[in-house]
Formats: structure tokens, sequence, C-alpha cells
């Protein structure tokens, strides 16, 4: 057969540095591993958010949240996404990725999370998706059904149950058998997409990574870095069950496969509910790299030379944009598109030179060019959660950079080389003439930046808790529709 | 032919993180990282001492620091070396590795540093070692040759020249071409075994990543690192020439290489002159992971399976008694020797269950027993030091861990899980059940090793300027002679 199919495996804050081939010290990622040693290795590949729901928007859309709305103007700077008293979602008026494949005849399918919204009209099946196993939120819980319900868990349009009460995550133990069920539903649509000759699009979206972590029996206490390590191995033996599939049954040299996270590991959740984001700074919600760098993976056989590494920067957009290429069609030329075509960074190990932008909110925070990152603002968090041991840093204060207020920077931005120095520990001498060239060349692509930017109507300001997964579809025919409570709309709050 | 040659490459002060297989985010050592792959990858591979010479003296006596008398008693908990004016040296008493191969028709080779003490009686060649080209002291200078000597490069018996002056080093640029000399030597020496049929113990124990760090005109300026990621780059580069000689003339079949470092990377001379631990805590100095804990890769096509990845507690020392082992030879028998056989980890895949001591000085700072790790002492270093600037740490304080006080946790010790926790930044609660369950096991064995311990003589207590490298043998035959200064023996000034 002659299509591609498409395979994102998109991991839940999953860190750089949870995998064997990223460093991790316990190296019990034999699977991925060795995905990397048949594919291509991405050493410099990022998320565009450092939380889930804007990173998401964007691996979908090949946008910047700031452009499809995923983001706040509640506060400055602050991260945002979709608890379930959210009011917005994904806007009709952004194209997603499997919008675009329908139409070139793919089959696309999410399985588990989806995180661009779980009212009606931000269902995955009315943005290009013809298949959903999962939920629209993270896995929270469990909730008495009175102040919040248990998130829903859909088969297609419907809800089949909900987690803690249908889908059980022993919050004691850690033990959940998600990660096999997701599992499965890879492996049936895959078989069933070879069946029946058509292309297919599966985003296999899964969260036992994220707290509160899980592994299924077999799993757990396998690993040496605890219930973490446990939900790692699971995944990993799952992409290697996926990978094996593929290749069984004679399509892997049609599908392209890329693994990566949608941010970086949430170190105030370590060592017990977090993972690691190896040597660099900070984590999950922040703009430091531990926040954004991703590990990354592609994998077709046949296409990617084997045992490759890349320093190409690239972006989880870069997969909307790359996707469309691969499929041979055209990304939308009525919008701005963030992402680029990576398939010759891929393909044939080209460098292609594009920067990198951090954002917290509509703020950006900071900018990669080549080697070097300039903070434009730096924050970890406000010192009233700090002094609360909220701590997205932990061990790791570098003094007058993982600040505690938001410290602007626009006119003297800190600048680093991540080359030199990936932690983020050495600031440049101000007076270098290092710095000074650099500082020119950065601006430059700053000033066009902003220039072009037109940021979306913010979809993450409004909350209101009758918007809840009270009733979703099909909860009459469970007996598992709960009333909802008065709407009372307010701005949600966004501490960081 | 039947026999085992052994090649041990040790770098000075390479870390745990500054290999691509270890999670290097430039991912440059594509030679190492392949050694890896066609070999067996150690993740829990220790030195003895946290400081080079007394880490050298145990990987050659297969025993502790605090026994081959490589310590100091001058003061509690200090690492000690062997500067220009140490007196002292490897005792006679000891015996080395090379010495032990000798009995087995081994040629014995060491190349660069040496460290054991540069004073005749110390010399390399009186301790086994049938061959040398390198130097006693670490390469520092340029020194006037009035209140110091540069230091002297020799080959067997005689000094050949001085560094800066015969063997450049150029300090502004950081280019020097020795690691080019180190690499033919070995080139050369495994030839010359080869064609004599003779099998052979290769030292190679080179230095371009000590500061000042160097590479030759080839290297630099190639790497996303810096000065630093060029020398590896270099290392990396030499090292792949090894092995593909060894193949080429048909005998990697019977030479067992090992591939390690002498202590963790040194932060404090990071990112220009320093490389990384990963995600350890700390550095060079101190008794934290990122001090002790190695790179380490075994390779021997044939014999060792490719891929393999160990979680063996190994240790510097075990590579003398894993030498003599693959040579038929037993460790003797009148000392108590620290290190043990490690062939059948290496070549069966088993799992050896051994403590790992972490001393400073002759001071057990802290034991690793399984994955956990307790500290029964906890220093970085003084405030003194600190307030000037010397930071063993930076960018990592934990609280109540990396402490500037010496601080005794004798009857409750800092408890780290090294598998949930390989930072060393959560400390397990005294009151767990894990806690005290673990404790007693740790407590067992300590007592037995601090029953059993019989420190040595301590070398490294005395200093005096009249035994600098003022007149090495074969100075007169280059009119490189010096005077020395009438002789003070003082005590040595070991701060920290």
């Amino acid at each position: 057969s002659t299509f591609t199919s498409l395979l994102v495996c998109s991991l839940l804050q999953m860190g750089w540095g949870d995998l064997g081939a990223f460093g991790e010290p316990s190296k019990e990622t034999p699977n991925l591993d060795q995905m990397a040693s048949e594919g291509m290795l991405f050493l410099d590949f990022y998320t565009a958010s450092p939380l889930c729901s804007p990173s998401r928007a964007a691996l979908l859309t090949g946008r910047l949240p700031v452009r499809n709305g995923f983001y706040t103007t509640n506060a400055h700077a602050r991260n945002a996404y979709t608890p379930q008293d959210i009011v917005g979602g994904i806007p009709d008026s952004e194209l997603l990725l499997p919008e675009l494949l329908k139409k070139a005849g793919y089959v696309n399918k999410i399985i588990g999370k989806w995180h661009l919204g779980h009212r009606p009209q931000f269902h995955p099946l009315k943005h290009g998706f013809d298949e959903w196993f999962g939920s629209p939120n993270c896995h929270f819980g469990p909730f008495d059904n009175r102040a919040l319900p248990n998130i829903p868990v859909y088969r297609d349009w419907e809800m089949i149950g909900r987690y803690y009460e249908d889908f059980k995550i022993d919050r004691k133990t850690g033990e959940a058998n998600l990660t096999q069920i997701y599992l499965q539903e890879a492996l049936d649509f895959i078989s069933k997409q070879q069946a029946s000759q058509q292309p297919f699009f599966l985003y296999w979206a899964i969260d036992a990574t994220h707290a509160p972590v899980y592994a299924s029996k077999h799993f757990l206490g396998t690993s040496q870095r605890g219930l973490y390590g446990d939900a790692v191995r699971e995944i990993d033996d799952s992409i290697g069950k996926i990978l094996k599939h593929l290749q069984k049954l004679g399509i892997s040299e049609n599908t392209f496969v890329f693994f990566t996270s949608d941010n970086g590991a949430a170190l105030i959740s370590a060592p017990q509910q977090g993972g690691s984001n190896g040597r660099f700074l900070c984590g999950k919600q922040t703009t430091f790299e531990g926040g954004m760098r991703e590990p990354a993976i592609a994998w077709w056989p046949g296409h990617i030379p084997a045992g490759g590494v890349s320093h190409q920067l690239g972006n989880v957009m870069d997969l909307f944009t790359t996707s469309l290429s691969l499929a041979g069609l055209q990304p939308p030329g009525d919008r701005q598109i963030d992402g680029i075509d990576l398939s010759p960074a891929i393909l044939q190990g080209k460098l292609i030179d594009r920067p990198i932008f951090y954002y917290r909110g509509d703020e950006m925070m900071a900018v990669r060019v080549g080697l070097y990152k300039a903070h434009y603002w730096t924050w970890s968090n406000s010192w009233e959660e700090y002094s609360k041991g909220i701590d997205f840093c932990p061990g790791q204060n570098v003094s007058g950079v993982t600040t505690h207020t938001q410290e602007e920077h626009t006119t003297l931005p800190l600048l680093f080389h991540l080359g030199r120095d990936p932690g983020e520990k050495y600031p440049l001498s101000f007076v270098s003439d290092e710095y000074q060239k650099v500082l020119g060349q950065i601006s430059a692509v700053v000033q066009q930046h902003k220039a072009t930017m037109v940021p979306g109507v913010p979809q993450l300001n409004v909350c209101d808790k009758a918007v809840m997964n009270w009733s979703p579809p099909g909860c009459e025919k469970l007996g598992k529709c709960l009333t909802p409570p008065k709407s009372d709309p307010k701005k949600c709050f966004w501490p960081h």
C-alpha cells in the first residue's frame, strides 16, 4: 500500500530525563530505547506550553496557544488548562489535524485524554476524530458526585462510565489497568485499519504518568523508581507492543510513529508522582528547559535511518505540519501556522533554522535561537505559593533565574548558552562581546515575532461549576446523570 | 591466542552525565555510545574517592584509600591528593595490579597521569609497570620554575621534557595535542604487543577533561559544549580508534576493555572547564552521587553480550580483582581487598550483593546498600570557602544535605532511595517503617565494615617544597635540572 499512516504517542508530563536513552539512571525503558536505536532521537524537541491543554491544542492545530485561544488573560503570564469547570475549549474556527486528514481519507482515532474542552461543542468527534476512547479531563478523583462529578470515560459520542466507579484507580496502591485498556484499543484500531486498508491517524494520549500515577498489577513494584517508574515501564512495554504489532501486520514501513510528551516532568510531584527532566532546570509550569524540553523519537523503518540523532529544534506543533506533509496535504493558508515540516530533518538529517518560543499565557517569557536562549521574563511561582511548599524547582534554586516574583528583563534579557550550560545556571555577562552579538540576532527574531502576533480569543478565562461533567451524553443509559448546580460563571483563578 | 589482555581507560574527572549514553543533551560521544551498545553499560559504578589520587591508588591496589594510605589525618574528613610538594606516595608494601600481572607474563604500560607520588621510590616502573609515557602530577601551570617547577613528562625511567615548555598547552585557546600523543602511544604499544604475542595491561589515564582542559586543533570549537566538550569529543574519537585498532589487529576478542573515570565532574569548574554529573547531586570533592558515581563501560566482543545494561554496584577497585580473575590469577591473600571479581556480572549478567562506601579521608561519610544510601556525615565545603565562591554544588543546594558545616548523622543517618530519588533531594522520614527496616540492614553492614577496618599509614599528611619536580631523573641530559629550595616539611593544608 502507498499511504502513510500516522501514530503520535503523546505521554502526559513524562520528562526529558525519564527514558534510558536520555540518561535516566535506572534505564528501564528498553522498548523506547530500541525505538530510538531503530529511528531518530530528537534532543532539542519542545512543547508549546509548560502545561497540558495548551500543549495539546498546539499539537493538533500547529499553532501557538496564544493564537488558538488556549490561554488566559485573567492575570499576567499565567498557565491555564481545562479543568472540569472551564467554560471554553477548542474554537470551531481552529482547524485540527484530523479534520484536515479526513479529507485525504484518513480514519482518525484519539485514545486517552482529549483536554481541549469537555462541553458538547468541543467533543473530539466534532473536530475531525472518527473514534474516541478516553476522557475529556485529567483523571483526578475520586469525587463525591456532589461537589464534583467523577470524570467520564467516553467511547465515541457517549460516556460509558466514570473513573473510580467503572474504571478503577486505586489511590492507595496505585493500581489501575487503564494503560492496558488503552493499549488494547490501539492494537484493535490498528488491526481494523490494516484489514480495511484505510490510512489512519492514531493519537495515543495516555496519562499513567500524570498524578495520580497508576500502573497495572503486573507492573506494580517492578521499577527501581517506585510507582512513577512502574507507570513508565508499563508505557514502555505498551509502545514496544504497538511497534511489534505494526511490524507483524506488515505496515511498519507505512506508518510514521512519533513519541513525545506534552510538558516537562512535574517535579512538584516527584519523586513518587513525578518524573525527571534530567539535568534541565525546573519542571512543568515553568519556561525553563525542564518545563518545556521533551523526549522525542521518530520511528519509520525503511524511511528514517536507524540510530540517528538530531539537534533540529523541534516543537509539538511541527507534528501538525509534518503529518500533513507526509499525508501529501498542504497546511491551511488562511492563518499563521507555527509548526514547520520536519520531514527534511527526519528523512535527510537536515537542520532547519527556526526559533523556539516559550510562553506563559500571552507573555513570551523566553526564546531560543540556535544554542542561545534569552529570558525576557523569569518566574517560577509566587512567594505566597512557594512559602506553602509549592516548588517547581526543588533543589534547583538559581539565584536571579528561578525567581519568585515576575521579573522583567525585556531590555537586558538573561542569556544562556544551552550547549555549554544546559541547566541554565550561568547567564552570560551583559558586557561580553558574545552577549552583544547574540542579543542583536535574537532581538530581530523577537521583533518579527511580536510584530506579526495576533492573539486569538482567550478560551481559558471563565469557569462555571454548572458546566462540569454532570450529565455527559449517554449518562441516561447508564443511570449516571447528575444534577448540575445553578450557573455561576466566574473568572478562573490561575495562581501560576 | 589464549591470553586476555587488559585495557583500562580511566579519564580524569569525566562525569556520569558526560556521555550521550548517559543522557548528555548534546550527545557528542558516538564512539563511547557504540562501545556501550557493543558491550555492557554500568549504571551504578563508583569510584573509591571523590578525588583523583586516592581513586587511582584504589584502582591499582583493589583497596580503599584508607587502607592503602592515600588519605590524610591532618583534619577531619578531608580530601587529599598528590600535589608537587607531597612527601608521600604509594607504599612499597602495597601490591599493585601490574606487579601481580607481571608474574603471569603481562607487559604493563601506563600512559598519562600516574598520581601515586612523584619521588623516586614511587616511580611506576618500581611498582610493576614496564613502560610509562606521561606525568606524575596534574598538568597545572605554566609555572616560572622558581616558586614552582613545571611538571615533567616521563618516558619510562626518565623525564623527556616539561609541560608548557616541551609539551605545549595554550592556556588562552585551550589547544594542546597531548591526547593525540597519548593515543599514538596506545596504538603503538598495542601493535608491539600484538606482534610479540605477549599479553598486556594498558592503563590509559589521560587527562584532557581535567582543568586546564585542552583539545587538539582539529577538535577545538567542534562541540556544542565549548572547550570541555571539545576535549570529550577528542577522547571519544581516540577511544573509537583504539577499539578499531584492536579489531583490525584481530585481538579484540582477546582484550578486555574497561572505560571509566576517577571522580565526578568538577562542577566548580563548569561549564567551561568542568563536565556534568547528569541529575546526580554535586560533584568532585563530595560524597554525594555526583562526586562518586562514574560512567562505566565494559567491552569484550565475543564474551560480553552486546547492549547489556547492568545495575551491579561496581567500584574502580573491582578492576583490580576482575583483571586478576580474567588473567587467571588470585588476589593476594595476606591483606584485605575491597574490590570484588565482577566477571560474573559482566559475562553472565549476575548481580552480586555488596555495599559501596563513600569516604573523605578516613571518615566513612556514607554507604550504599542496594538502592539505599545512608549519609553518616554530610559536608560539601566550609562556609569560609563557600563565601569565597567555591561551590561544589552550584545551583543544587539541598537544605540539610549539602551542608557547609560538617554535620554528624551517625545515630540517625540521612537515608535516600536512589531509585526513586537519584538526586538525593528527599530524605526518608525517620519515623517511617521503611526507614526503620532499611537502617537495621545498613547498620549491620557498617558495623561489620568498621569492626574490620585497619587504616594504613597516612601518606598525604606532609608537604615539602623541596620534594617538587625540580630535578627529575634525566633532567641533566636535557639541561632542565632546577635547584630545590631548602627542605621545610609541613603539614599539608587540605581545606575540604
